[in-house]
């Protein structure tokens, strides 16, 4: 574990070059466009092969109050009926998504626009009702993403641009957890780059103090992740984030960045947010 | 000329097997699910590489409705308004385009949906504003197709859908007519493929009775287009479809079919609308 008093750029070996980073942003980073933009020019700045993966915002929500079509909740989790199906993807799969590549276009990156129905490239299985009927979620398992072809876009020159979505190749659209999208895919691409996945959040990154932004923990091994739990240094929702990264890690992904959208810059100067490694 | 009467499977050698086929379907076969998804088993079908293209339909009529978007009309002409485009994004690029793409997933025919955007494919012109200013729609030239990067994609397997919007290559969606879309397309790939245009619209073809839909001419020959012009039996709607058909055909397209979506399974027996040639 390093600290940010540590020469951030001596010992943390970022190799995006040859090889892959998988880059997650969430609805704070879409929501404005000029942020949005901003954080697009960084990320196609990023070395060797990349992908990204979005997720919704507010647009969404805002669509959906228009309509009149009400967020469905159950136990506190969000449903996914076929009214609100239909409108994720128009939001994500169409406006933010075509609206993300156009941009990115527009710095000179040739971005392709997806969800996992496109190419076939992500296969979900519908989330069996149990006590809770989630509607149309989608679960991913080993096999649902189709490796050699997003290899073939890849090679073509392309940059996929995946909208939290994917199938279940039965004619079903299905929305889908966008972290969950970039850790199947930066794990299924392991087997043939050497891939960084990035999540991009809210905050500089883990931080040894929840209330000092400036305290970003630089650097954490897998063997330093259940001490931290215990000092209660990782705690609430930075946990599960935590366990499903350094099961990435588990999985192949080489490194996996914790940190802040509009500081993506720094991930090639080695100073980006918390890298986790085995 | 050919009529009904004959033996429509004696002369038209339509060469899809090894070749291209272009295939424009509008607002009519979208609306229904049932038709749609009809109408993809037998497109799925065709042999050969295959590209589809669709306009949009009721459900961007009925968006605008519900989010209190009033089309904007000038002196009869459509007007892209950006509240518009975002409501063409969000349906065509998204919800309709999405759904066409799981559909075909589901009859196994491995399809990617894609705007002009998507890989840099179609790149447009902003209308220049004269008399009327159109707002936000693309027009084409004869460099606008990237018929490396389709032609990529074509070789991968996949099955390229495209939603009626481009881009200008700076940031900007552009809503761009699907009927020229798809003839743009046709004939840049004509250059590498011996490439077929087929155009579905709400009749069987070009009727030699406009009030018979038993009367479609099986066959139009270019030196026959003029003759047909003076005797009245094109006219209307139809005269800017069959001049844009013959241009294709000058361009290097080697047929162009217009008929109805519904006939599509009977193209390869032959029997599919009016065929034009040279």
């Amino acid at each position: 574990m390093r600290d940010t008093k540590e020469d951030i750029t001596l010992n943390s070996p970022f190799k995006g070059r040859g090889g892959l980073t998988v880059v997650k942003i969430g609805g704070n980073v879409i929501d404005n466009s000029e942020t949005l933009y901003e954080f697009l020019k960084s990320f196609t700045t990023l070395p060797g092969y990349k992908i990204l993966i979005h997720g919704g915002g507010k647009i969404a929500t805002e669509l959906s109050d228009t309509m009149g079509v009400e967020a469905k909740m159950v136990d506190g989790r969000r449903i996914t009926d076929i009214e609100t199906l239909r409108i994720v993807t128009m939001v994500y799969g169409g406006l933010i998504n075509k609206n993300i590549v156009a941009q990115m276009q527009r710095c000179g990156c040739n971005a392709i626009g997806l969800t996992g129905a496109d190419a076939n490239l992500i296969k979900a299985k519908k989330r069996p009702v149990k006590d809770i009927d989630y509607g149309f979620v989608g679960d991913l398992d080993a096999n649902s993403v189709d490796v050699n072809m997003l290899s073939n876009l890849l090679k073509v020159g392309l940059v996929p641009v995946f909208a939290a979505l994917t199938h279940d190749g039965e004619g079903q659209l299905l929305n889908t957890n966008a972290d969950t999208i970039a850790s199947a895919i930066a794990v299924a691409l392991s087997a043939e780059y050497e891939t960084s996945l990035v999540y991009c959040f809210e905050k500089r990154g883990v931080l040894m103090d929840v209330s000092n932004e400036a305290s970003v923990i630089r650097e954490i091994k897998s063997s330093e992740f259940e001490p931290l739990k215990e000092q209660g240094i990782i705690a609430g929702g930075m946990l599960p984030k935590l366990h499903n990264a350094f099961e990435a890690i588990k999985n192949g992904v080489k490194e996996v960045y914790i940190g802040k959208a509009d500081e993506l810059g720094f991930l090639n100067k080695q100073s980006f947010g918390t890298r986790l490694i085995n």
